[in-house]
């Protein structure tokens, strides 16, 4: 893999982050790209000006949806330090993604450099109120201009960053969830295990109908049997019971969120009795009724911890933590952020900083 | 909405088709293209020459696969009369498709309308050799450089023309298809049957396993059991028994394919036995071990009708028409590109012509 070319604007006025930072909408100067074909494979990196692409009307991703991505962010730390959380485990992800979607494999190290030195490029968009971060977002799709059912031979990679406010503007609120039996998100030896865009395609009209009945989420149940919980909306979900904390085995339909794994890792070295197991919609809404159910959270990038304040699910809606999240998520979002701000100790060595 | 603009450019040669046309990688001088926003509807619909599209690196279709498509074709008839095949059953799937996407439905008649204007006006790109024909594709795609994962508020539809040969240019041989228990294409519930550009990213890999094993087609099962047949590759399957015609029953899972409602409707009208039922790969596998099973065909747009010559399961792979297709496949072959080529009369009117 050649160099990365910097191909870096003079900025004519300093960055204006704007005061309301809607999730997505704002994006920074410059993005990293590179192309891949099989003659050259990965090649022409290049940092340069976020700009329009051209692209083919025949493009295969606009027709095939052979596309993957990823999602993380950078912290400015309370020091003044740029801090990034696990992302090589966010690129280890990419690749899986990859080779599931038949797109070729990037190398880690170079793709995480790259993600680095844009950061560094992009450092003054970062924001440093409260809760704020620059979310990060790789992304390759499949560039050929054909339209055979193929995957492509021809594939585009590119980051691009959006500063972003908190997920929840209003404060650490719980948040209501509806299960749907209507709609299906993954089944196993599908592609729900990756991060696919068509994945999140699949998820819409779900996601469209919850809102409407005024849930701001869809819990998944699992395809063949609709029957197991799965994710929520589109987090890893985890269930606080009396004498365990339960969150769904990763069983081939359930993506495996990197703050999943994270709240797994804290939640065992604060001893909590925690099981990765199947566990069904039936078993949740008993353990309500018996008194078991202490609280349920929702797991990702973009929200850390969200807590849920009710469930519904056929004609029963069971609450809990209506006007606060419990303790546990609390707990979690405090370690979760206290570690990606710095104002907690790094004991698991999670955060890369920018030197 | 407002009138088609025509912007068309003056060619400054003749057209000139390639004499080895390569499925889906020519394509015409001109596209149809519209726009949608919240505020507007469908607007500025335009017939403008082919040229690279000007996009945000955030434009939710790269990210989140919200995007749609169709496939049908324009034929040059025998007499010179240009030829669709039912291109309002595509136009009308066109809108299922987007309902269950969750993209805003299109004016059925208006895009048929534009669809015409555009082949009028590259009439000249249609191939007039035997078997070749104009592929029509249209497609829509989510525009709105946006990363929260939600239907977009911005759409785009085009309508793009690739002059197209046979798709078996070796002529109408039978190809070996293979049953596939590792990987699952779509369940009940998810987006199977509607023609979504996830779908086709779903299906790739079990189709590069498929090609490595020397099958040219994958038969998916269902999602729920793993034990009904669905679809095969991209098309959908049609099972001839001593005494009956069948092919799966839709689902919720399967494409509603228009060539296979075509062929349901030949079949109905020269009396044969035909059921759209569940039918389970043993029961196929049974029926040719007991001397029931007669031939099997794949259906769809690209081959018309696809003859299979043998099958794999498990360890077991069936053999039938090896060599050549078998009578039922070369009958409606030749009863549906008659009627599309105008050698056959169009006894069900489905042809619309260019006036």
């Amino acid at each position: 893999m050649s160099e990365i070319s910097f191909q870096t604007i003079k900025r004519e006025t300093a960055v204006s982050i704007p005061d309301e930072l809607v999730f997505g909408r704002n994006f920074t100067d410059h993005v990293f790209e590179m192309d891949y074909n099989p003659a050259k494979g990965w090649h022409n990196p290049v940092i340069k000006k976020y700009d329009s692409l051209s692209m083919d009307p025949a493009a295969m991703v606009l027709h095939y949806g052979q596309a993957v991505f990823e999602g993380l962010k950078a912290y400015k730390q309370v020091d003044g330090k740029i801090a990034l959380f696990r992302p090589e485990k966010n690129i280890a992800r990419l690749n899986n993604s990859n080779r599931r979607m038949c797109i070729p494999e990037v190398d880690e190290k170079f793709v995480l450099k790259a993600l680095l030195e844009l950061i560094k490029v992009e450092k003054d968009w970062i924001p440093t109120k409260e809760g704020h971060s620059l979310y990060i977002r790789p992304f390759i799709f499949a560039n050929d201009p054909f339209l055979g059912v193929k995957a492509s031979d021809v594939y585009k990679l590119m980051i691009i960053l959006s500063p972003v406010g908190p997920y929840y503007p209003e404060g650490f609120k719980p948040v209501p969830i509806m299960v749907t039996e209507d709609y299906v998100r993954a089944v196993r030896k599908g592609i729900g295990e990756c991060k696919a865009a068509a994945n999140y395609a699949a998820s819409l009209m779900a996601q469209v109908e919850a809102k409407k009945l005024g849930y701001s989420q869809v819990l998944w149940l699992d395809g063949v049997e609709q029957k197991y919980i799965e994710e929520v909306g589109t987090m890893n979900i985890f269930i606080q019971l009396n004498d365990e904390v339960v969150t769904p085995m990763l069983n081939g339909s359930i993506l495996p969120g990197i703050t999943r794994m994270s709240t797994l890792e804290i939640l065992r070295d604060w001893d909590y009795n925690i099981n990765e197991r199947m566990i069904s919609i039936d078993e949740v809404m008993d353990a309500h009724y018996n008194g078991r159910l202490v609280e349920i959270f929702g797991t990702g990038t973009a929200a850390v911890i969200s807590a849920v304040s009710k469930l519904k699910y056929r004609d029963l809606e069971i609450k809990f933590n209506e006007n606060e999240a419990g303790e546990l998520s609390k707990k979690l979002y405090a370690e979760l952020t206290g570690i990606q701000y710095g104002t907690k100790e790094d004991k698991f060595g999670w955060i890369t900083h920018l030197d």
